[in-house]
């Protein structure tokens, strides 16, 4: 099990330091704290553990410091801003890992994006030294790159060429799609392993900005603070205080998680997990002043920073798990009452990170590399947010009953976008635009019947039909071929538009997908593996 | 060596028959005729033979039957519509081959959709009896599908169940994305092999119209002439009257292939093949009507055909081949005088149908999953469409010399677009969109200091540096991981906008890839070796 809380007072691999609105993120990756045995950190390379610390930071720089307006990247270390993934570690790992390591960091880099897009906080890159891979990738997702003017600081994607794999965070995509890099010029630097320095990489648009090493950090706190003022103030946050994100606990007893409002029952033998959801119980905060008082106690945060661990356990840890099944519970008007109040106040600092935090978290479960099948029976709580992580299922089992209800609450319309930036419901009715319009613009309670009519529904099933039909249809899921379904739900999932992030997880990550299986990187005379061992690779010269 | 030219006379496995404004063609392929030895076509399953000539139908529908307004596809056979791509043939091939079958049954199916949208040839699919897999994704490719409604006739993709690969022909893509099918529903149905018949495949969106097998045959006709009624006459074809296509031929000697305007050198030792593409020599047609009478020896049109056929020699018998070098030659003045013509009379049926053609040739050229590099010197002729081959280039090397040009012809402002929909001159300044309508607008002839300074060039070189500089690039490039290099590309030459088909070949085609190397599909207890053969696939089920 991977305990995914960090705190800065324990960070191993960076520095966190607020000073007024700028707020500086220095990396100094403890080569000795590797996440996994078997590699060194050196040179400010990173893995899972370095990136957790680094989601954290953003987290609590949205949640805990939200006076911060501008927040600076850089690295502690001389030598080196930022090496990358770590070859020892990616070359050790198994194919399942790698592909969720590149997803964790690219959830990562999207958050930090997410921050400068809706949050109010925005970032610079300040590249001190050499800059590689997924070191540029990470420059790649904040707002501006600040480039020391020297002969050894340059930044890279030496991926291709050293390792025969792509950059695997994001880079590609960001290269031309964010930055909008010339192809051809995109194209060489991917190619080579020495990258670009300075005034060649500002003029092909790789950074933004280069300065004299002896000028260097001036430049960039200068600039911090020019940008800093043209943010605005975050509404209700004259103080500028935050509030504490404590740790997301739960306790494993055999295969069963437990949060507080969230449980996770992995059947291993039937390749099954069923994530049950909670809806608020007792008094909820009614407006971002009752929110802070709270603190990340709140259901509408809590809740959601669970079921965001949740997904990631199942990710991390149960490979072996085909499906999730998903069960909603708890009181609908109780969930409405608490998207209801957070909508009024939605401008609220605190408020608009609560929604943010939710569209993230359904995002990530969008983003789910598993089957997803949501039951709604009597007992089930399908309201709201929990209608759009029902939305986000690829099947809705339904049964037919009266009490059987669908809730469609204040956030369907647009406030929880899906990663290529349409709602679940835009996404659902792509050939009846309207009536996605029609569900969302009147947030009402539907019976089933009415909610099959609306196509909320994929099966209806009667008292009798239930209990075996849904058996059959989870048994039946998890007997296809698990690389299959991925492949099918990633093209039927996103339907319509596109964007970057759409393109960074449909596009980049299925051919870095088919890369981490070809020999040339990842066979015994792969790039990956004959990387740093004095020989070169051994490549199969056929193009596909 | 495979000859892609195809005549109806000749067809093994489709009836083609013309009536008024409305073309038949029935599927009957012939078992014993497969394109390789080790399979046999039952149940009007097809392999790469099969599609050729169906790409070849479609090429003559617009060029020899201009007058069509309707192509109604159908089966010769009672038992089968169309039982997709042969199993047989997909376990036998190697993996280079699927992926390069797969690209290229996308392409003529795109091709079917590009003369309903531009060609006013529209296609209805008449389904007589059982069709799967590639028989249900061509259905998807045309205007409107009817389906027999009886106990028998079903649409379906049962890839992911019985293969544990996925629809490879834009199936997943075309369902969501062209039919905007609900997700949930498409999700139900890849996953049912059995697919789904009559009145629910109607309800569902999986096809249009179902009629009872009795009332069947005339229904369709009743549909084609009546749709046939809404297409516009074509401009310039009073009397209806076609030209002939005659066929592509070349000499192969040794490892050059000899055309009348394209010559293809290979050096297997290099791993490189240059295409050379040669402007029009002698008198030229000067508008649709000269067209008509030169028929299909015209440059314009040749030279694209030609092309077209070095693309697909070089996919299909060079896999080996990691670079391709283009070289443009002849007279820029004539290239342009061509293109000025042509896009003086672009409504005439015929110009219309060349301009068509160009376009797809170079949206073959841009997805050649090869790197390619644009070689321009003194010879060279970088003008109007070569313009835009070599703008389609990973890399454009030009040489410093007064007498190197760039010259900008009437077709590079939209007329022929990439498959993601916009032009190569969009498609390179993303971040200077004005820079691409200036360029576009005002067509005219830049020397390489200017086009330089315009972005049309990667890398200016001198005399002295050329020869050598050139050599170095070729030779590096080519020591890279092919794989590395395919997905790369694929992610840096199509930036900004997003298609159907860009999403066919961006994404779908990548987690095609993917699967198509996984063990649970390919491996000795995958699903694609043990089709048929009794017992069921062994899946790995861990999920990535």
């Amino acid at each position: 099990m991977i305990d995914f809380n960090r705190h800065p007072d324990g960070y191993h691999h960076w520095q966190l330091s607020i000073d007024g609105d700028v707020a500086h993120l220095r990396m100094n990756v403890d080569p000795e704290h590797a996440f996994k045995a078997g590699y060194e950190l050196k040179l400010n390379s990173y893995d899972l553990g370095v990136d957790m610390e680094l989601a954290d930071s953003i987290q609590r720089l949205r949640f805990e410091h939200p006076h911060v307006k501008v927040l600076v990247v850089g690295s502690a270390q001389e030598r080196a801003f930022c090496a990358g993934a770590n070859i020892g570690m990616l070359g050790a790992s198994s194919h399942p890992f790698k592909v969720n390591f590149c997803k964790y960091t690219n959830e990562t880099r999207l958050s930090l994006e997410d921050a400068s897009q809706h949050s109010s906080l925005k970032s610079i890159c300040a590249i001190n030294a050499a800059c590689a891979g997924g070191g540029y990738e990470l420059a790649l997702a904040t707002d501006e790159i600040h480039l020391v003017n020297d002969n050894n600081s340059a930044v890279s994607l030496p991926e291709v060429p050293l390792l025969a794999v792509l950059p695997g965070t994001g880079g590609l995509t960001r290269l031309v799609d964010k930055r909008k890099i010339r192809r051809d010029r995109a194209d060489v630097f991917c190619t080579m392993a020495e990258g670009l320095r300075g005034k060649k990489a500002k003029s092909w648009g790789f950074v933004d900005e280069i300065w004299p090493k002896s000028k260097f950090a001036d430049k960039v706190q200068d600039r911090a603070v020019e940008l800093a003022k043209t943010v605005p103030d975050k509404q209700g946050n004259q103080a500028g205080d935050g509030i504490t994100l404590e740790p997301i606990t739960h306790e494993r007893d055999g295969n069963t998680y437990t949060y507080t409002h969230v449980r996770v029952d992995v059947e291993p033998d039937g390749r099954l997990a069923t994530l049950t959801v909670k809806a608020p119980e007792g008094e909820q905060p009614k407006n971002g002043e009752d929110y802070e008082k709270a603190g990340s106690s709140a259901w509408a945060l809590k809740c959601y920073r669970e079921i965001d661990d949740a997904i990631l356990q199942l990710r991390f840890d149960h490979e072996e798990i085909g499906l999730v099944v998903l069960k909603t519970r708890g009181d609908r008007d109780a969930i409405l009452q608490v998207e209801n109040d957070l909508w009024a106040d939605k401008d609220h600092w605190l408020v608009n990170e609560i929604l943010l935090q939710m569209a993230r978290t359904l995002r990530r479960w969008d983003l789910n590399a598993r089957s997803m099948y949501a039951l709604v029976d009597k007992e089930s709580c399908c309201a709201g947010a929990f209608l759009e992580m029902t939305l986000a299922c690829d099947r809705v089992y339904a049964l037919e009953d009266d009490d059987v209800k669908f809730a469609i609450g204040p956030l369907s319309n647009g406030a929880l976008p899906m990663s290529h930036g349409i709602s679940r419901l835009e996404n659902r009715f792509l050939s009846t635009p309207e009536q996605a319009t029609k569900l969302a613009s009147e947030p009402a309670t539907h019976d089933v019947y009415d909610a099959d009519e609306a196509g909320l529904v994929t099966f209806l099933l009667d008292d009798i039909e239930w209990d075996d039909e849904v058996r059959i249809a989870l048994e039946e899921r998890v007997s296809l071929s698990p690389d299959a379904l991925t492949g099918m739900e990633a093209s039927l999932r996103f339907g319509g538009n596109e964007t970057c992030d759409s393109k960074i997880f449909g596009r980049l990550s299925a051919w870095q997908n088919w890369i981490f299986q070809r020999p040339n990187a990842v066979g015994p005379e792969g790039a990956l593996r004959r990387f740093g061992t004095g020989s070169r690779p051994d490549y199969d010269a056929r193009r596909v």
